[in-house]
C-alpha cells in the first residue's frame, strides 16, 4: 500500500484510527476459551465489528510470542485474515527490530513478504545499516522509534546530543538513508507539546501514535500540532477499544469505543482540512 | 543458571566461546535438506560436535522468524535439546526486544518461561521501564545493546550525549535499574580500544561480544582491555564456525574452527588468571 493510498482510504472512512490487537488471554472474554484459536477468534469478531471505524489494525508480536507456536500461528491467521477480507486496511507489525544488516533482511522478509504485513515497526539504536534493509522493500512503510509513550523515553530520548534530543536527531539523520521516503515514525501521545518541533522536521511523514486513552494522551492536543496535509497521523487505540467490554457483547462494545475515536475523528478533520 | 556458574563453566572448559546460531538455509550443506527439519538438524549436528568447546549458543531470532511457524519449531527444537543434553551450557536468546512495560513482560515470558532461555539481547532506546520486566526473572540474565559491531553504530552510540558518548550514557544510566545485577552487556569486537573505558563503567558485567572473525575484530585485543576478574567475556562467532564446510563434513569443520578459538582462548586464560 502507497502513503497515497492510505490517505484516501482515511479521507474516506473519516478516521485514522489504528487499532491495537495485543490480545491477553486473561483479558478476553472467557467463553472464547473453547474455541480452538481463542487469540484468532478474538481478532476475528473485533475485525469484523471495527474494519469500517479504523484504517489499520497493529498486533503487537511480544503478545503472539508469548505463546509459542500457537501464538504465531495465531498471528500468521490474524495477517492473512486481514489481507484476505479487508485488503484497504494498512496492517502494522509493532515489533520493534533491528539488528545487523544482513540480520536485518531476514526479519524484513519475515514480515513483508512471508506474512504480508504492509508495515513493522523498527528501533534505531543501531543506526542506518539496521534500517535500511527495512526500507528497500517496494510499498513497505517501516516505521522507526522516535519518541515513545513511556516513562523510560526520558532516559535517553529526550537528552540532549550534539546539540538537540537525540529523537530529534533520529528523525533528522534517518532522513538521509536510502529510501527514507518509505519512513514513518513513532512518537507518544503523551507529549502533545512536541509534535510541533516534529513537524518541523519530517513535515509530511506518517506518525504513529500511541498512548491515547490507555496511557493518557489526548486526540485534540495531538491533532493541533500533529496533522499534515496529507493528514499523516495514525492514533493507536489498543486496550481502551479491544477490553471495552468482557461479556459476549465485546466486539460490539469494541465497536462502540472505536465509533467514539472515529466521531472525535472526524470533527477534526472536517475542521482542519 | 547464574553468573557465577558460567565462570566456572569458563574456566573447566578454557573457553568462553558463544557459538552463533544463525542458520539460513541457502548456507547448509544441501544434503540436509532432505531432512524433516534442516535447521534443527544443522543445529542438532553443530552442538553435538562443538558443546565442549563452547560455553554458550546463540540463535539470532531473526533467521528463524524468517521461515515462519517452521522456523519457530526449528527454534523450540533447538532449545529444548540444549536444555536436555547440555544443561550446562548457557543460552542466549539473540533477539534485541524491547517495549512499554506490559509488553515486554510478555517478551520476557516467552523467552525465559516458555522457550527456556537462560538470557535474551535487548535494545536500549525505551529506557528503563522496557528492560526492567527483563530484569526481574531471578537467575535469568538480559543482554542490552550498548556498542554495537556494525557501522551503524556510529549514527547514534558514539555521538556525545551530556558529555558522554551514548553507549557510555546507557551504561552508566542502566547500572541504576532494579535488578541491574542481571544486566550483561553487548558490546562489538571491531571497537577494542573501547574495552578500557567500558570496564571502568562496568568491571564486572559479562559483555557479550560479536564481530570477532567475519566482521573483522581481533580476540587478542578485545582480552586486553576486556577480561575482568570472573573472565566476563563472551565472544561471539557465527558464520566463521558454522559455515566452514558445506559438505558432509561440516560438523566437523566447525568444531576445528572453534578448537582453534578455544585453544587460542586457553592460551589468554592462562596468561590472564
Amino acid at each position: 500500500m502507497t502513503t497515497q493510498q492510505l490517505t484516501e482510504q482515511i479521507l474516506k472512512k473519516k478516521s485514522f484510527l489504528c487499532i491495537g490487537l495485543d490480545v491477553d488471554l486473561h483479558k478476553i472474554p472467557q467463553h472464547l476459551l473453547e474455541e480452538e484459536d481463542p487469540i484468532f477468534a478474538f481478532n476475528k469478531a473485533i475485525i469484523d465489528a471495527t474494519h469500517q471505524l479504523c484504517v489499520a489494525y497493529k498486533p503487537n508480536t511480544a503478545f503472539y510470542e508469548a505463546y509459542g507456536l500457537k501464538g504465531w500461528k495465531s498471528l500468521e491467521k490474524t495477517i492473512q485474515y486481514l489481507n484476505q477480507n479487508y485488503p484497504e486496511i494498512f496492517t502494522i507489525a509493532d515489533a520493534k527490530r533491528g539488528d545487523i544488516g544482513n540480520t536485518s533482511s531476514m526479519y524484513a522478509k519475515a514480515f513483508f513478504e512471508d506474512l504480508g504485513f504492509d508495515s513493522v515497526t523498527v528501533a534505531p539504536y543501531m543506526g542506518k545499516d539496521s534500517v535500511e534493509p527495512f526500507l528497500a522493500f517496494k510499498n513497505k512503510h517501516t516505521i522507526m522509534l522516535a519518541l515513545t509513550s513511556n516513562e523510560g523515553a526520558f532516559d535517553f530520548q529526550t537528552k540532549m546530543m550534539d546539540g538537540k534530543e537525540l529523537y530529534k536527531q533520529v528523525l533528522e539523520t534517518s532522513k538521509a538513508w536510502r529510501n527514507s521516503e518509505n519512513l514513518m515514525y513513532v512518537v507518544g501521545a503523551t507529549k502533545a507539546e512536541y509534535f510541533a518541533d516534529i513537524r518541523n522536521i519530517v513535515p509530511n511523514s506518517f506518525l504513529l501514535v500511541p498512548g491515547v486513552g490507555a496511557q493518557g494522551g489526548n486526540l485534540q492536543d495531538v491533532c493541533k500540532y500533529g496533522l499534515s496535509t496529507n493528514v499523516g497521523l495514525l492514533i493507536n487505540s489498543s486496550r481502551g477499544i479491544i477490553y471495552a467490554s468482557k461479556q459476549e457483547d465485546f466486539a460490539q462494545a469494541a465497536a462502540g469505543k472505536a465509533k467514539e475515536l472515529q466521531q472525535e475523528m472526524e470533527v477534526i478533520l472536517r475542521a482542519k482540512l
